[in-house]
């Protein structure tokens, strides 16, 4: 494999996106209107983040199509990285991904990479890594996933079961290939250096085609999957890539854990939310009442649009009117900023709900349900 | 750490080794008359390696000998890479080992690092790594260990236990020093990189000072050791370091896997061992029996002589009366020969007979013995 310099890596994005360049740069494909016609055909309907064009990339996703219709079927694979609480851009692709369940019926399968994190984040402990892992977790079941056909598992525990594969996997990437990949230094920790190898494996826990959900930055993990998967009599996984969701302070920033003005995090009191909307989410809208009645505002850059956009107002018709509303100046900013705050307490307030209950759920996504005790049950090689 | 280059690295020996400089590029310590004397108060004997300085070096054997005088024990730990056939030499320094066990009454952990010769050597199939791993353990086992205080661990299948610490260590050791200890280069492979993690947590199997009793080469994994093992609240490991065996065909030659003349196997027969011996090993003497009685041989780069040294003439009267004879040609070199053939044959007729009922201990030393039970319901952290 060709050692390119990658701006986006897993762990650095940064700047205003060209998604286009990056389907260009990364090689994959656009999601054209026939494979998206094809979904609807299969499922009835179109989630509104393909409608949209927030899923906008893929690998192989027409491949995984055909396996569907042809009743060989796929699974899915995703995952969280437990360093800290989570927020709105890291809970919608798990919505996504409980789409994808529901709508094909497929297993999905959720590592929770608490020894990643722990490599990465010099200041995590090992014991938050844990208590994030659980509280995480949480979150995650409060999406509402089918609990017999998920399988939540963190990789210091479930480390027995993929290890043998790992350490097959570990002997075909050479440092030369994960430093031009994962953009690893001299200073990285060998910790981290191995993890590509365990990041793999889940793509290996059935012999059908694997279907990833992400943003687009977390690409260059698969493509050395790609690289090596047939040569254990695996298939190439398959990918589908997601627009970032930008931060709350601006349409070309990233939420940041570090600070939580950037952010909505999943346990933000209605209060909070507010507050963070009203305060920091960065308008297209005039300086002036007069001046946005006559000039109007901008949707395109501003994030309460983009939120709106992205998940929160699902309803195309009403979005349109909102945008040509705001655009004409008829929509305030602070009207506007209404809209969101409202759709995204009530999102929180189911999310809350589900999430109590979720803790009676825990054994059974990640032991106990039929996947998760099939899972410990086998090992992979 | 300071990044120094050494030729001796644990995958490569080579040439005429000076031992004493050894001791000064390691920074250890030479074992002094004092350490031995003491050792023989302890035990009421002195090991043959020690008494003709086979095992020559050491890191903190003192402090080792004052924690078993004051009560508080230590433990031993050494492991087997399991790519082949185990010879002559992969078998000594267990024997050795087992004396310390029965001397200092103390537990002895044996890693076989199946992940590591995987990833190590290209040619080697994970099945083979598995034969071996197997084959491996019934040769030491075969050495007489103490079943209730030896336990037997295979990384692929321990893995579940020492993950958790390795995790914790490997964040501690960045590329940079890896690659200045071990040798490690851009080919290599990820998984060996993060070996070194591994192979520390045994060190931490108790609170105890740790005693690795091993060839000098493999120092340098301890040294890493020593640097972090304090900052977990665990001691520095101590060493005890021995000379290299020569191979057959050459005081200054390594044995090598692939040229079975340089070596002979445990499970070579008699016959073979006789003609090894007398084809291959390296001789001190005179090209012709007239010379030989004229000039007398040496000893001193004699091989067979040299084995005889190391370990199958134990005792000390009769090695001087062969040493005197053959420097004064006394002694042919086909008689110096006959005597190790002897030996040899001898030793591997006791070894293979307690190899076949090592078949029936297996699990006592990896599951079920009282130390490997003890092991199996613990995590290391």
């Amino acid at each position: 494999m060709a050692a390119n310099n990658f701006i986006v890596t897993p762990w650095e994005v940064e700047g205003k996106v060209d998604y286009n360049k990056l389907i260009e740069k990364f090689g994959t494909h656009k999601i054209t209107q026939e494979i998206k016609d094809k979904i609807k055909k299969l499922t009835g309907e179109l989630h509104v983040m393909l409608r949209r064009d927030i899923f906008f990339s893929h690998r192989d996703l027409d491949l995984v199509l055909s396996d569907y219709e042809n009743g060989k079927g796929f699974f899915t694979y995703t995952g969280r990285g437990p360093s800290g609480p989570m927020h709105i851009g890291h809970i919608l692709p798990f919505y996504f991904t409980k789409w994808i369940q529901e709508k094909f019926d497929v297993n999905v399968y959720i590592e929770i990479t608490d020894d990643e994190k722990f490599w990465v984040k010099k200041k995590l402990s090992y014991k938050d890594a844990q208590k994030w892992s659980y509280e995480n977790i949480l979150d995650i079941i409060a999406v509402g996933f089918n609990p017999d056909k998920t399988f939540i598992f963190q990789d210091t525990e479930y480390i027995s079961n993929i290890y043998p594969m790992a350490v097959k996997v570990a002997r075909k990437i050479n440092f030369s290939l994960a430093k031009a990949v994962f953009g690893f230094t001299d200073q990285s920790n060998i910790g981290i250096i191995f993890f590509p190898a365990l990041q793999i494996i889940p793509t290996f826990f059935e012999r059908k085609r694997c279907l990833i959900p992400s943003a687009i930055d977390q690409d260059p993990y698969w493509r050395i999957q790609r690289d090596i998967a047939e040569s254990f009599g695996y298939y190439k996984t398959a990918a589908i890539h997601s627009k970032f969701l930008p931060a709350l302070t601006g349409p070309t920033q990233k939420m940041s854990a570090s600070k939580p003005e950037t952010a909505i995090y999943l346990n933000d009191d209605e209060k909070i939310v507010r507050k963070k909307i009203f305060r920091y989410a960065f308008s297209g809208g005039q300086p002036t009442i007069e001046m946005h009645r006559k000039l109007g505002g901008n949707p395109d850059i501003d994030v309460s649009f983009i939120w709106l956009k992205y998940f929160f107002e699902p309803d195309d018709k009403k979005l349109k009117e909102i945008e040509e509303k705001y655009r004409a100046g008829e929509l305030l900013t602070g009207e506007l900023k209404q809209i969101l705050i409202e759709k995204i307490n009530n999102f929180l307030k189911e999310h809350k709900r589900r999430r109590k209950k979720a803790i009676d759920l825990i054994d059974k996504f990640k032991y106990d349900g039929s996947l998760a005790s099939e899972m410990w049950s086998k090992k992979i090689s």
